[in-house]
């Protein structure tokens, strides 16, 4: 079939994130080390994972609105299933909960609640405000990033981010300590950030923690992704930001803003600083 | 039992929540109407109760630290269960599954960290604003409504709010539409508002959307807590806000700061307005 115009030619994100029908509420994956950063698999691309699984299972309500993952365990490359439950499916939304198993054990739990967003939406009054953020082309590119680097993160080849020269002190030694880190965001073929991608993005920065002068592994407990609209086509704004490392933790937001200054996505999660 | 200094010797929530092991994961509860504002259940109420299911399932680690609910119908007074299933349960964390189920129905499905907090505690470092309320005394108390609106919303009368009065124009009529509403939290029988409790109190206050003109029923469809601290003894300081109206959604976020000035608990909730 030769791609038309709404057709993304090469969209390697939707291939990522293919799983098969296996009947019964079983879907087959197969988790791609591509996705690896820092020597385990990308949190948000496991839930893309397990976020297309639920739309194959109930295709008439397709749109993640709001869907929580709690960590158990880290996700390895290779074969994994993800095994749903229909919680209800009545009305204009459907809750789903699903796990992604590898080698019988549970690695990542889900609830999830979708619908068909075209039935959805309503009135807009945004008080949030849109970060800003240099124009492209000053920013600094992950493009940039050396063969070292990318070893350890070859996540950052499926994306390219771009930050804002004043605030990557962070990724030199010189974290800022405010907890904030903010950048462009696109697939690298250009794919666009449709809705459903967008619960994906908001797990692809590196961790606030950075930003505090605490560079390693944060382990995530809870992420939960609020989908609050369609991106219009363009580059994204990805801000993160704490304001809390307390009782052993650290809570992480995201907003997620459109080129057309839609705040589109806000998640949070809940996660452990690195070991010192 | 004669009432020491260390327990309440009249703990009207814990009687409130309390739930009977049946075995196999089973816990069986009665939801009382009491509960009762607007002509649902209170969701903070309810996650009460589950969250006290999941402590009496693993008492080694009796603390929530997050706690995801999804909303699938409206919880209503009478005999309830509350079905659990451990998803992993190692190291320092357990994660647990949980279904309120009345009437051969799911009405709420949740996902939950917990963990012993003695074990967890760490550096704290907050850049989050603590709320300025004025004094107490110059609050007005949820002590003073009338007998007809409580009789819509008997809750009150388990747990005293003092609003500033100048943010009280949500109940007068004259919404400020910055979508805030704040107020100190006590309960009724001065039960110390310990860690557990903060899972409950962060769905105690009215809507936001009340704020933003839209009074009635806003049904929420996820709310996630992080409880990150213990709090000190004393009235809290709660207060919810929104940022963003939009996908026939809206968010409301939760802060909890103790009297010590500590953000002892954060959390989200999606919820839709009320239909115009």
């Amino acid at each position: 079939m030769l791609p038309t115009s709404n057709m993304v030619p090469m969209a390697e994100y939707d291939d990522d994130i293919a799983v098969k029908d296996l009947g019964e509420g079983r879907f087959a994956a197969d988790l791609l080390g591509e996705w690896t950063v820092g020597g385990g698999l990308n949190g948000g691309y496991l839930l893309g994972v397990i976020g297309n699984a639920i739309r194959e299972l109930i295709p008439a309500k397709p749109d993640p609105i709001t869907i929580s993952a709690f960590y158990l365990g880290p996700g390895r490359p290779g074969p994994a299933e993800v095994h749903t439950e229909i919680k209800r499916d009545g009305g204009s939304l459907a809750v789903v909960a699903a796990d992604l198993v590898q080698e019988g054990e549970k690695r990542i739990s889900v609830l999830a609640t979708y619908a068909d967003r075209s039935r959805i939406d309503g009135e807009v009054r945004t008080t949030a405000i849109e970060p800003v953020l240099p124009p492209l082309e000053e920013c600094v590119s992950t493009h940039a990033m050396g063969p070292a680097m990318l070893e350890i993160a070859p996540m950052y080849r499926k994306f390219e981010l771009r930050f804002p020269p004043n605030r990557v002190g962070w990724a030199q030694g010189e974290p800022s300590g405010e907890g904030v880190i903010e950048a462009w965001f696109r697939f690298r073929d250009d794919r666009p950030t449709d809705a459903f991608s967008l619960i994906t993005i908001a797990d692809l920065l590196p961790p606030v923690a950075f930003d505090l002068g605490l560079p390693g592994w944060s382990p995530t407990l809870e992420l939960t992704v609020h989908v609050r609209g369609v991106p219009a086509p363009g580059w994204l704004k990805v801000r993160h930001a704490t304001r809390n490392l307390a009782g052993g933790m650290f809570e992480e937001d995201c907003e997620i803003w459109d080129s057309e200054g839609r705040l589109v996505a806000q998640s949070r999660q809940l996660a452990r600083p690195p070991r010192a």
